[in-house]
């Protein structure tokens, strides 16, 4: 009987969802809106709309099946609880709520999730560990037992592998490199701090930083003809394909911020590779090639030409539901 | 039977070895120099000599006992391959010498002293990490899965213990946390580079610090009257007791050096607790006040108030023995 496993990806405008097997190969897929349930007062109906959905995608199969897992990647979530703690854009408080208490966002969606499904093993862990977890289980860290994950998308999120095992730290919320502090009274980050790392290299970091050339370089650019609302980081990379100088000085700095971040995040884990995942990973050699010389120029003596810079192996509109389908797999093996 | 293992710690100067039991009680010791064995040719001498001081204190003993191994913390020392690999100060090339293929100075020591005492289990790695697993087995980090260790020597080492593990990385030399870059183009380091925390934050790094604060302030200090060359870490506390200035802004400015790295590097593990180990980590309030201050104020919030910062368990004359004998009772546990 094939075995399959649940692959659930909470995103703040969609949940994503997907039946998994060991091999990566995805069966069926669907997917309902996160939106629509905004307020802490929604919560159980996205779980009960939630679990419906799953199980209609589970009816469409047309063959034997076993329910092995189910994985959850979404934002706060931490391994340890089972819980989403606090998340800043899910189940909010309403306007009219009086009783803002944050200890009542908690919501312990690995548990709910398991009851609907007669309780079957549930695992829950934020989107950049999922993803982490994923390129161990199907992509190109199989077989590896140190590696770090970089996920750039609208943030930087990171995964760090040791021994073979996800490092989730003392509280389930190791892994956050996206905020190291990198510039010193730097940009503001939607962290409340100022000059971390994802202020720089994301989608939005490299965006942020596009408009800062434009201020301080006087070259001739298409990106001069985009405001800031409608401009995006593929365009970023769409302009340096055709040379464009503020593009391509754009990823030299995007890169070289990233690269000395990561020469020294090889200073605490040793890693054997480095996996770029994300939107601004598919900039391909505009973000590899800076990225790889500038962590080679400051990394120490040690480690020097033995760490690989390399892409993720689960690219691609699945690779989320996939990651999250991985957990299942990984805590199975 | 006692079972025993024993610890050996070599440094630059001297060799120090014990025979200790799970407990942390050490029943004998000794030293050998190794400054007497300089050269690459005297390495095999060293390792006859030291297994002989060994054989010496194991006979010493007035009672049964098992030899349950032998655990070495050494510079540049790899867990996995049992060597001691291109040490900066140990057994170099004679000036004579004209093979100077750096190949040569990768020293099987785990091996060699396991031979000379019947093939016991011989662990091999650094000296921080060393104190790393020393306080997991022996002292305050017992029974934590996850905290970071801080060895502030001549240099700062380090240790990261996740999931219960040591972190050794794909080569077997993580932890070097001495090396992250905390000032683009700052300080000299040994290493090579520029700018790492250890040219900052270690006895070396706070007495270059003592002597740009004489620079750039005016106040009157006793540390005014001490040259370059005779001027050590400890005179710094002592002067900071009396309250002088350039004593107090000294363990200010370094406290803040270090609790901004270590804001980052719980980003990374997330731990439970840090530790501090070493010479400067006794100057007590000196320096936990002002890192704990600066930590907590870099901090991201989901870490906020989470992560203790603690002095090591183990402090001592004995601290370096115990820790390298305590690689075999964690190897055993």
């Amino acid at each position: 009987m094939k075995k399959l496993a649940v692959g659930i990806d909470i995103g703040g405008i969609n949940t994503a969802f997907g039946l998994v097997d060991e091999q990566g190969e995805v069966y069926a897929e669907s997917v309902i809106s996160t939106r629509k349930y905004p307020l802490l007062a929604d919560y159980p109906t996205y779980v009960n709309d939630l679990s419906e959905a799953l199980h209609t995608l589970l009816e469409s199969l047309t063959f034997e099946y076993e329910l092995v897992g189910i994985g959850i990647g979404a934002p706060n979530a931490n391994i340890y609880s089972g819980m989403i703690e606090q998340p800043a854009n899910l189940w909010k408080f309403s306007e009219e709520e009086t009783n803002r208490d944050e200890q009542r966002r908690f919501f312990p969606l690995a548990d709910d999730l398991s009851k609907a499904f007669g309780g079957v093993k549930t695992l829950i862990t934020n989107d950049a560990n999922a993803a982490t977890i994923g390129e161990m289980v199907y992509g190109n860290a199989k077989g590896m037992k140190d590696f770090i994950m970089i996920t750039l998308g609208t943030g930087l999120g990171s995964g760090f592998v040791s021994n073979g095992q996800m490092i989730y730290g003392h509280d389930g919320f190791a892994g956050e490199f996206g905020h190291v502090i990198v510039e010193r009274d730097g940009r503001a980050c939607g962290c409340g701090r100022k000059g971390c790392l994802e202020a720089y290299v994301s989608a939005t970091g490299i965006k942020r930083t596009a408009f800062e050339l434009m201020a301080t370089m006087h070259e001739r650019s298409k990106l001069r003809e985009i405001p800031f609302s409608e401009f995006d980081s593929a365009m970023i990379s769409a302009a340096a394909e055709e040379g464009d100088p503020i593009a391509k000085e754009c990823f030299r700095i995007t890169g070289e911020r990233l690269g000395r971040a990561l020469a020294d995040a090889v200073t605490v884990t040793s890693p054997e590779a480095i996996f770029l995942f994300g939107g601004l990973a598919k900039a391909g050699k505009w973000i590899f090639e800076p990225t790889a010389h500038y962590m080679e120029e400051n990394m120490m003596f040690a480690y020097k030409n033995k760490v690989k810079l390399l892409p993720s192996g689960i690219q691609g509109k699945n690779a989320a539901i996939l990651g999250a389908s991985a957990l299942i797999w990984q805590a199975n093996a």
